[in-house]
Formats: C-alpha cells, structure tokens, sequence
C-alpha cells in the first residue's frame, strides 16, 4: 500500500514538530505509541499525524492541530505526559519539540 | 555516530517541513540531495535541518531558518526551483510543505 500524506489542511494550524535519538525498538515503546496513536485522534482539533524514522538514525514526527487550545490540550493530557516521562527515563537519547504556526502550505500529488 | 539533533535555536524561527512519498532510492536522487545541502547551509539565516525516511514509508524533512526572508531565498532558490522541478517529474508521488513560525520550543538530552 502507497504510505499517505496528511492532506487538506487550511492554514491557520499548527505543527508540533518531535524530533529523538533513541535505540531502535527500546523496551514497551511501540506498545507506548500505539496507545498514544488512539489518544491523540481523539483530541478535538487534532488533525492527524506523519512520523518517519531512518533506521541508525533520528525519527521526525508532526502532528498538526487545529488551533493552540488543542494542541495544549494534547501536550497536558495525563497518558502523553507519562508517557514522555517514561521516554526521558528509559528510551530517549535526546529529542526537540518544535511548535509552529502554519499560515502557508502546499503540496503535490501525481496524477 | 550517535545521530545529532539541531541543538540551540531560539525561538522565534522559522521551519520549513517537507514531507514525501518515493520510491527508496530513485536515479540521481542522492546527488540532488546532496548537492542542495551545500546550497542550502550557504543560506544566510539558515539554522539547520534534520531529515528521517522510514525505509517503504515516508520521508519528513525539517530545515530551520531565522526569518522568512531567508526562508524564501531557499524557496526561490534556482537550483532548488529546478530540483523540484525534477523531482515532481520523476520521483515524487506526493509531498507537502508546511511553513510554520515557532514562538515556543523545548527540548531533553540525556546527561
């Protein structure tokens, strides 16, 4: 199956840009992610998610949001925020978050 | 090599997000890329950029830039025009780019 992009989206909203250095398949992270994959899509304004990762190398994911109230409302919840503390002790090399305003996007599809 | 995270940006900044779909290792590719590494770190403003690509997956680049000018001398860019250019002929299925302006930031590295 061809991967998907996240399209449609109309400026304004906002990118949480998540960049790590971490082992490649540490200890209950995929278990982790899975779990946060379903909380995150149930966050009104959350409108969805890419994330890649070279093997040996970083791992980028972007979540994009409707507005900063829903993006706060991602950052604060309870299982993402325990989550994250567990990352920091037991799998995470180092990782970036990077918040953004979207006001102009484009993109491409081949016919 | 422990991969290395771009480190030490002070908000505000601008980030460039392009995300993609082709095939792994298309004809001419890693020259192309190659060579707009060297074009893009001669942007003034230029901060940096972190790339991943999950093999059979996507590919997510981040380029970080001070300003919008100098996010636009790369977007206008003539080799980077042309390279595009190409690349919507002969590699991409799909990508998109998001121009995010980042008032907030933060970041964990393991001591």
């Amino acid at each position: 199956m061809t991967p998907q992009l996240v399209a449609g989206l109309e400026p304004p909203y906002y990118t949480a840009v998540f960049t790590s250095v971490r082992p490649d398949a540490p200890e209950g992270y995929a278990e982790t992610a899975s779990r946060l994959q379903e909380v995150v899509s149930a966050v009104p304004g959350f409108l969805g998610y890419e994330s890649a990762r070279t093997p040996g190398g970083i791992g980028i994911t972007v979540a994009y949001f409707r507005d900063l109230e829903s993006l706060d409302a991602w950052r604060l919840d309870a299982e993402h925020r325990a989550a994250k503390e567990h990352g920091r002790e037991h799998w995470y090399e180092s990782y970036s978050v990077h918040i953004g305003r979207v006001e102009r996007s484009y993109g491409f599809e081949r016919e």
